[in-house]
């Protein structure tokens, strides 16, 4: 049995609010040259505050030496075990355009792409077409496209740049279609076969397959995007949300669209994300404004930890880190019952990418059992009283904390 | 869901080389006499320099309490769960001397023994007669029997010394019997009992039986190997190979044949075993001979710190340890991108036997979370950042520290 099914079972109607501030990548390596992880080099004098008043440790979100996506890691921390709960990119990606998906579509992220004469992709992100561009291709397909053998709907959504989202709608689909972007350039754009001998899963790679074809010819006066790849097929299947299960009204306050696509799959409420120049003050200065009796649970995501990680600078990583650090004071005055601060993985800056190396965590509330760690970071947190746990573990002491479990037995 | 199985649906076929270099039993106990644990009373400037490198922490092998036998230790560290398989003494030693097992062949791992007039075993190991004298009886016992009631093919082969194997082969057979060894001298032999009410497991038995009968007969005019206990039954099944789950060459480098045999069960290759004459060195001469592009992950075995441990010789651990340390730069000269260092349980000398005790653990790798780990032993392993793990955790570690697995989701 799965222990967020026990949570659930003893979850109160009523108790404490909950903020969870994630720092999307924030665990890091050490880089020999710059004498410490990201977070140890960053000057965190509020997060170390925080530190001193909280229960500390490490969270491995998915398991051992698995490195974890943005949607399992940040669904393990909302409780839900990410290996029985499998979202694929395209269900994510619909979710964030606001695309209001129903029980059994079938979604993928659509890239638009550059593929040479010889028939391969030479840029899997078109150079990166500006958001109008892409509006624009996306209805001339849309006028354009009639797909074969399908009488359901179908819909091209914009997410941003070369992002897009394709979904199909209708009986009978399965999202069980392998990825048609090779993921590395100078190769050709694969066929998207089904992953295994299924009836709906053949209709429906014969329908995608339809739809790739007539894109291209669509596209074939295009300079840079003349070509559509697409991935993380997935059906949309409704999941229990935060309320039902734990008894949590949520908000989300995110900037990128998948993390509040996701938000919404469990339920939470979002707000219009914050304007891109008012940065991540803006964040923080939304989640002030609608902070209040009206939600018990607050997710507030910043991204730019995990995305200075994957460009590999590990300088902008620090700042990244340090900005978060100016700003939380004004998190901490909004006086939560429980505070959690942690990330969804690690993104370390030395490699560019994903990782699976634990994730530091702290839980501030006036029941965590403190202990001697003075700063938040990777090394400091091992010896934290929460030790190394599963990242799906956090919801059930954010729940605890926050007085929000009864006792179990009598 | 196992874990293991999440590793092999993300394994690529590329990445880094591994090596393993497991010192059988190297757990230990503090004697208080010697003021500590026989690793922390070794001097091991070497490994300690490779801990300060390292990933640190410890490993249960099988779970709480439970103090595992090789196989089971052995296939925890390469990534099986020793829960689910399950593999007796018998099929080991089959695969250690060589021998060609096939689907459905039973084994048990058979000592020459020395029985009293009154029918009980005095000597568990026949006063451990030679290899010749083994071979002699062994095909003494091959000409002169003709098992009841059986037509397959049955096989007796020598080991070493008081050591054989035995394997029938034939449609309907089963191992789940008891071991007729009563593992304490002073007591008669036990009866081949089927473990359940089955009727495969009964004629089984019978067949033993019918073995173990005429044995004692064809023996009874020797002095010391008059008889023969036989243990570890077991039919062989096919176990998927390392390459198949994990994308894994694999090379075995280990003198004693029971390793040999499990690493040739997962679908490693094995070398000719070291002469026994060049101790250990002979082995790490033996890796360095064949390590290079044709295998992607290396298992060097190292018996004496188990064997020692088994005496209850604390002295001689503690050189047997001092013998790798000093040995162990030219495993790291190989400079493969992850090398573990581990054991597959604790052999502590003050207790003369395996044990369930954790054992200590480092991952070397430039993708290491290196912690304050100075020293390798159990207690400053304590501190690392790997913490206390279950002992398969360990395969997915090093496959990801070797770029071995995706992302998990988007």
């Amino acid at each position: 049995m799965d222990i967020s099914q026990i949570w659930e079972a003893l979850a109160l109607k009523e108790g404490g609010t909950i903020i969870y501030l994630v720092m999307d990548g924030v665990g890091g390596l050490a880089d020999p040259d710059k004498y410490g992880t990201e977070l140890q080099v960053a000057a965190t004098p509020n997060l170390d505050q925080i530190a001193r008043g909280s229960a500390c440790g490490l969270l491995e979100m998915v398991g051992p030496g698995i490195t974890p996506g943005s949607g399992p890691g940040h669904l393990a921390l909302f409780g839900y075990d990410p290996l029985a709960y499998r979202l694929g990119r395209g269900i994510l990606s619909a979710m964030g355009v606001d695309f209001d998906l129903q029980e059994g579509d079938v979604a993928a992220r659509i890239n638009f792409a550059t593929m040479d004469g010889a028939g391969k992709i030479i840029d899997r992100r078109a150079g990166r077409i500006d958001t109008e561009t892409n509006r624009h291709l996306c209805s001339q397909i849309k006028e354009s496209i009639r797909l074969q053998d399908f009488d359901g709907e179908w819909y091209l959504e914009t997410i941003s740049e070369h992002r897009a989202v394709f979904v199909l709608r209708g009986p009978n689909l399965s999202g069980d279609l392998k990825d048609t972007d090779p993921q590395t350039a100078g190769r050709p754009p694969l066929r998207p076969e089904p992953l295994h001998r299924n009836r709906n899963a053949q209709r429906t790679a014969k329908i995608v397959q339809s739809f790739v074809d007539q894109a291209r010819d669509c596209l074939s006066a295009e300079d840079k995007a003349n070509m559509v790849v697409m991935r993380g097929f997935g059906r949309y299947e409704q999941i229990p949300t935060l309320e039902a299960r734990f008894g949590l009204e949520g908000l989300c306050v995110a900037f990128y669209p998948m993390y509040r696509g996701l938000s919404r799959l469990l339920g939470m409420e979002t707000i219009k994300p914050p304007k891109i120049e008012d940065g991540l003050e803006g964040s923080f200065r939304a989640l002030e404004g609608i902070y209040g009796d009206r939600y018990t649970f607050y997710f507030l995501h910043v991204k730019k930890t995990d995305s200075t990680g994957e460009d590999g600078d590990f300088e902008s990583k620090v700042k990244a880190i340090e900005a978060v650090d100016r700003l939380i004071p004004r998190v901490v005055n909004l006086n939560p019952d429980v505070l959690v601060v942690t990330g969804d993985h690690s993104t370390p800056a030395l490699m560019k990418s994903h990782s699976w190396h634990p994730v530091p965590v702290m839980i501030h509330s006036r029941f965590a059992r403190t202990d001697d760690v003075k700063t938040f970071d990777e090394y400091a947190c091992q010896q934290g009283s929460l030790g190394l746990r599963p990242g799906i573990h956090v919801m059930g002491l954010a729940l605890a904390h926050a007085g929000r479990l009864r006792k179990f037995g009598a």
